[in-house]
């Protein structure tokens, strides 16, 4: 990539996150009565809801926490992190050590869900203000909320299942995903062998069960053996997922200083792409079936915003790894169409 | 309206159902190996996934045999019907009384969910199966479903809740309408005063709880008492769900010769249909903010086949009772966009 266009492209990214996109949000979401963060913003700023889901508490707790660690030691954004674990600590937990889902705007639990998702925002959350504030508390909840979630990957019975086990088992791409980016997380509280395996662990997973190369897919559900599942749930491909979870081991990838596990994320990032593109129209599709059957979803030809997100920062991050120029081509189409 | 046109809409409607949509699923849906029927057809008829979800295996097992029982006495409407309640017997009931959502092709349980709608579309099929062969067996089945949907609607915590109802309670306008449509149906298998006692508390239900005149809107969620609930939830119209209710009050109107009764339901039809249409494009929207804010779901402003079915046939009855040419104007314009 061309020097003056990477200079550009920095201001387009840094300065739109710090200049835009986050003073945007600190204007408007921050709720000094009641604590937290409201998370319903119109495009004016107007809160169209006050109901607080802890996945977003925790995510923007972290970004103000990883701001501070990493950017700038900003005040501001400090306290903000600050404000937001007061809030979770309070309210967000249940007498089980697992988290709600949402709660109402003064923190009255509202649902609770048997998914462990908002557990993995907690890991962040908690585990990144550990370090900006050197709270030895707040890192020991983060690894309680961390052991949780290896618990519950090691025993899949333990929460209600959706479906009947005994007539179908299923496991979802989003439990590797999720432990591979919490324990990456982790790790920048502390070296611990035992992130290193799980990490290890989760990108046999990711392709030896998730990814099936007769079909160049990285498929959202397989069965408990990486087995390809039939029906619409098993033929699914969730571009923007897919190329989340690959940069995730492209930075492992990039860390160990391993090519072979970056060119491997690569090329499957590669058939992401391609099954996410809509060649008519441009832009990322939200689920793909791999046969060209129909979709379940309503909203499965709909172009969000995180997957073109996802895709942008994946193909940055391969041109830069491998220099190769396809990467670059691919980012600049996903730039001019997002 | 008319009479040519009349004449018109009758081939239109009468022989869409009876020599395409119907005999095009009878071609593709049948399962001769296992029993019940597919229900995931693609347009050419193939099978793309085989799971049953049980709502339909009891819809097209109630129109099979509606069709036999009012339209015509033709042997292969009863068979399917019989196929229908075979399978739906063998294996869609759980051990305490209640139903299975989706089963397998071969009849194993997959999901059970906490909503009722299942045994709602149970007591249609049984109810109109019973019918069909003068069956005192299915016809208790059919009532005992019934009673299992009266006990949950007079004591709402039988079921596990989705939101801590310590924290928010709130009730869905959906359960009135499948009672008072389940009612209906059951009137058809013989007078019995519960039914007129359901019907009557029903339709004072939905007028004075999920109609806000204030508003001219029939609300989806509400509080127990009615109470307008705020955020997204609370302010969500489903317009053709609510045009479904009324036109089932409607009916209730005609058989009674209440005239007041069908005006009232016509007047919140007018307000339905006013927050569906999209005044841009035409159709009617999915979802609608009555104080215009974003909607919560993706599929919010997508038009749907359902609705306008349903507001087609609303308002062919509207002005069929009223006689007002509104309604037929809305008519023509909903099937001219459809």
């Amino acid at each position: 990539m061309k020097k003056a266009r990477i200079e550009e492209l920095i201001v387009v990214h840094r300065d739109g996150l710090l200049e835009d996109t986050v003073p945007f949000w600190m204007a408007h979401n921050m709720d000094r009565e009641c604590g937290g963060f409201f998370n319903y913003l119109d495009a004016d700023g107007s809160v169209f809801c006050t109901d607080k889901p802890v996945w977003v508490l925790c995510r923007f707790t972290w970004l103000m926490a990883v701001l501070y660690n990493t950017v700038e030691k900003k005040q501001e954004w400090l306290d903000t992190a600050a404000h937001g674990i007061d809030f979770i600590e309070k309210h967000c937990f249940d007498t089980d050590g697992r988290m709600f889902f949402t709660v109402t705007r003064d923190g009255r639990p509202l649902r609770k869900r048997r998914y462990l998702y908002t557990e993995m925002f907690g890991v962040m959350a908690f585990s990144e203000y550990s370090l900006a504030v050197g709270d030895e508390k707040r890192l020991k909840k983060a690894r309680e909320l961390y052991r949780l979630l290896l618990n519950h990957w090691k025993n899949p019975g333990l929460l209600p299942p959706k479906v009947y086990p005994e007539t179908r088992q299923a496991k979802a791409h989003s439990m590797s995903m999720g432990l591979l980016s919490t324990s990456q997380q982790m790790r920048r509280t502390g070296e611990d062998p035992q992130y290193e395996e799980v990490i290890d662990e989760v990108i046999k997973e990711v392709f030896g069960h998730f990814v099936h190369r007769d079909e160049k897919a990285l498929f959202e559900t397989v069965g408990p053996k990486g087995e390809r599942l039939d029906g619409p749930v098993g033929r699914c491909i969730n571009p923007g997922h897919a190329i989340e979870t690959l940069w995730f081991i492209m930075e492992e990838g990039r860390r160990r200083g391993d090519r072979d596990l970056v060119e491997q994320a690569c090329e499957v990032m590669d058939w992401s792409l391609e099954w996410g593109w809509d060649t008519e129209y441009g832009g990322l599709l939200y689920f793909v079936d791999c046969e060209g059957k129909p979709c379940e979803q309503y909203e499965h030809d709909m172009k969000l915003w995180w997957p073109h997100n996802e895709a942008l920062y994946a193909c940055l991050l391969a041109h830069y790894l491998t220099g190769e120029k396809k990467y670059e081509k691919w980012y600049e189409k996903l730039q001019d169409w997002s």
